[in-house]
């Protein structure tokens, strides 16, 4: 049987006939005039983001770091903010969490059952017993970062094993084997890599949420042709481009949401 | 000039003659009995547990995703924790971090400027741009995991690369190298591996955190002999040990301080 998680998400895809995911970021320098540049400012103006969005995007990613940013009260309205959220689009909260056994499971306790989230996202540096107590909260999604966005990823992720492929392929086959027995995994695979066709084709089968499409430069219809899963699920993640920039805030939001309608 | 965590940590190791570090691992369930098994009571019991160890140990270790499984109101009584510790004895937040740049900036600001770190742990992962906004704390230590002490270090930190080494070892080179421009960088490196020693003479100067003493089964002596730093730093971490056990509370963590005593 399909994980809920990914049925809800591929009944979106169908029904709103986009792969756009809402990253929410908030950044209270960055509100547009007439909201306070306060964590209050911030609720409201998130608010107003999921009013105009929520039939026209499958999914949410508030990243848990920019509401941490601005403390505790920060956290407190990101735990608000779920219940603004319709049933029928996922709550992704974008934690990049990951410990020892017991302590993971202290970790996805706080993300499901105090903040409400639908989906995790996770660093697979501490192996298999860091990442299990996640996994075992069956229902919900989780993506493990394989090859990420970022100048870092040359770093170590892109770093070649003693059997010829980079780290991230060693991490895609470990998932990959890891979906069998759970049915709940996902990648994090950025839209900025030449090599997300690659991975596609390593991996026909996984979700993959792709960050870095418009402020970090990908490009979302290259990245539609070349990460779309066998099952048609994929999950093209957007932030700044949604939530900041110049002009009306409403009509901006508006036309920037339609950028991503699949034509 | 040396960095004043490690200053502190140096002269805490030869006044008090001990490498430990003391995990806050808070578990309402294992508290001894005549605290409630709530948040006040955990608060109430780790204050006594800071009064009874603050000189007697050089490092706290608050693993911040304790704290997040109890929820909003769990972190912020590991807010208000800060102001129970002495000055003189550093406040490690373990958070295990690292994302993008501009996101792992507000992970930074969280752990240091509203919850009061003194230090951090990081998963190395994404790379340079991830960890280098906890580098530029300058004044603050950072410690990145390179090979832990759970069964899953076997899964991708135990792989071996192209170069014949195992991932850890790219990670303890790469940290030595940044080392060198900020000087602030320390490793963690589970107790429970027998390569502990081989990682100190691959780094010989940067500060380990030690973790997987007790509990996990690794063995303070052997970490000692085989851990310290070639300036005389290291960190050794303990948290069920000491916070939790049968018969008198007070006489048991008494005793059990008194075992990492060097002698």
């Amino acid at each position: 049987m399909l994980n809920p998680v990914l049925s809800q998400l591929k009944s979106n895809i169908q029904s709103r006939r986009t792969y756009l995911c809402v990253g929410l970021d908030p950044d209270p320098a960055k509100l547009p005039s007439g909201f306070s540049q306060t964590i209050e400012g911030v609720e409201v103006y998130l608010k107003e983001i999921i009013r105009l969005s929520s039939e026209r995007c499958i999914a949410y990613k508030p990243n848990i770091s920019f509401f941490e940013g601005l403390g505790i009260d920060g956290l407190a309205m990101l735990q608000r903010l779920r219940n603004y959220v319709p049933a029928g689009t996922p709550w992704i909260i974008d934690g990049k969490r990951g410990d020892i056994g017991n302590t993971s499971a202290m970790q996805a306790r706080f993300l499901f059952d105090h903040l409400g989230a639908d989906a995790s996202t996770l660093h697979p540096y501490m192996g298999n017993d860091s990442l299990a107590p996640f996994f075992e909260y069956r229902d919900k999604l989780h993506f493990v970062l394989a090859l990420t966005s970022n100048p870092g990823s040359a770093t170590f992720e892109k770093r070649v094993m003693a059997d010829g492929r980079p780290l991230w392929a060693t991490v895609v086959s470990q998932c990959t084997a890891w979906n069998v027995e759970y049915g709940n995994i996902g990648l994090v695979v950025g839209g900025t890599n030449a090599e997300l066709s690659q991975i596609r084709t390593q991996s026909p089968r996984l979700p993959f949420l792709v960050p870095g499409v418009g402020a970090q430069g990908g490009i979302y219809e290259d990245v539609v042709k070349d990460g779309v899963s066998s099952d048609g699920i994929l999950l093209v993640n957007a932030s700044r481009q949604i939530l900041y920039g110049d002009g009306n805030w409403e009509e901006r939001v508006d036309r920037e949401l339609d950028r991503f309608l699949i034509r």
